[in-house]
């Protein structure tokens, strides 16, 4: 299957330059050694690296090379990680396990894990505003812009505040859809973007782009909704039945499993469809949509 | 007294900024209102804003207008505003009281100030990136590429993972000017350094400023230690004798008081002397290293 040895190969380049990255983030005399490690701890153990993905290869549609991604691919799985480590906080989540390991703050401490968060949401903006990232400023302060906005009060950040908030107050629909847009969907629609905005893409292409990343978003947290409410933990890496024990409303309590699954077919397609401008230089990309809709962790 | 007009004008200038940009950032349908609400508990609570004051007034040096640099000053203080946020977290320093106002923490929850940080360091980059910050893309990623550096793992972040380091590990002089270097230093540094790019100064006017910027830095921090130990909670609006409770070494731990305060009137003189090559122009950087020497809160 194509897309499977995409991924893995982009997963390998990508875990490379994030090696490379907070590599030369932990040497040098003046490197405070925990605060690295911790930063490595987040960002280098497995991972799909699925927004990663989304930037080579929605890039690739522009015929820019892997390589030439790789910065702004590893940007985003910066923020990514940053908001795991937040996230899984004993204030927020209060998470155990990640990725079947300990979280951040059980294998360091609490204050390294809110460190490690922070320095990983700032290296981001390091890396995308270095020349090696693009050689053309227009771009990298774009890049700058877009990421800051995806994840930022109007994105994935104020989505994890109202999720928090979400707990005590019930959700119809549209509530959940806001808060998903905002907490996932921000951050996928960026990595999409960017390869769009690397690839200097057309307003069109870049809206019908939009339409797709939009779509596989919401897709995403569907599934993610179906793992939670399905899974058993050792097959997701995380904890799982917590939005149920939280009492948390989300699309699977609200209209069930069955009509959860049909949405997730439903939202595949839409995705499918949004490419159709591409012809099968999008191929990949269509593959994309079908792995998310038919993720099993 | 001029410099004290001066500083004041721009705060206000900042603050009206300051103001607007997180106004936005509350305004709107989508707007996760009690997020936007601690960003602006953080950011709009006073403060004397002495890092925007360096941003500006090193612009000026260059004949940039105060306008054309709030976006800048802004953007270092949301910086500077949401490290204190961290800081304060029961997980770290622990404190209650900032500006003689409650913490973050204590006024809204701890998952609010995690967030509330995140997005304030966050919405530093989105403002730097945007073209009403400057419309030279160049400068905008340099400027995006600077504040990241300082404030991260080789910076701010960095420097407050060995600061909390510090109260296990019997600290020499080298190492508390190491650390002081990165948790304070940085971000002064980078405040001068900022107007430098947004002025295009030369690259010896940029190192006479970093010099003067490195000399105020470390007596920022000489002055705050001296608070600590010899100010009231009162007085200076947040708790002190901190560091002699938690047997952390400082430098007027290690040198005394008197040997303090003459280290500080040293490097007042030096952080003057650094500014000779500008004349009278930097009448006004003279007397904040003047106040920064003399603060008394």
């Amino acid at each position: 299957m194509l897309f499977a040895e995409r991924l893995k190969a982009h997963q390998n380049a990508v875990e490379g330059r994030l090696t490379k990255l907070l590599g030369e983030a932990g040497s040098g005399p003046a490197a405070p050694g925990r605060l690295a490690e911790a930063m490595r701890y987040a960002t280098l153990s497995g991972g799909k690296r699925f927004r990663p993905f989304l930037v080579i290869e929605a890039a690739a549609l522009f015929g820019v090379p892997q390589r030439q991604a790789l910065n702004t691919a590893a940007a985003v799985e910066c923020i990514h990680c940053y908001s795991l480590v937040h996230d899984d906080l004993p204030a927020m989540d209060d998470d155990d396990l990640r990725r079947g390991r300990p979280t951040v703050h059980k294998a360091f401490d609490e204050a390294t894990a809110i460190l490690a968060g922070d320095a990983l949401l700032t290296i981001a903006f390091e890396i995308l505003s270095q020349p090696a990232t693009h050689p053309n400023p227009e771009i990298r302060a774009e890049l700058v812009f877009g990421l800051a906005r995806a994840s930022g009060w109007r994105g994935m950040a104020g989505g994890q505040m109202l999720d928090l908030a979400a707990e005590r107050v019930l959700q119809d629909m549209d509530g959940i859809r806001k808060i998903q847009a905002m907490k996932t969907g921000a951050l996928i629609e960026f990595s999409v973007d960017a390869g769009a905005i690397l690839g200097r893409a057309s307003a069109a292409e870049r809206e019908a782009l939009r339409t797709y990343a939009r779509t596989i978003g919401l897709a995403f947290q569907v599934a993610d909704d179906l793992l939670d409410a399905e899974g058993s933990p050792e097959h997701v890496g995380k904890a799982t039945g917590k939005d149920a024990r939280a009492g948390k409303a989300t699309l699977v309590s609200l209209i069930g499993l069955s009509q959860a699954r049909e949405n997730l077919r439903a939202l595949g397609n839409e995705a499918i469809d949004a490419l159709k401008p591409f012809g099968s230089r999008a191929a990949i990309l269509k593959e994309a949509a079908h792995f998310v809709t038919h993720r099993r962790s």
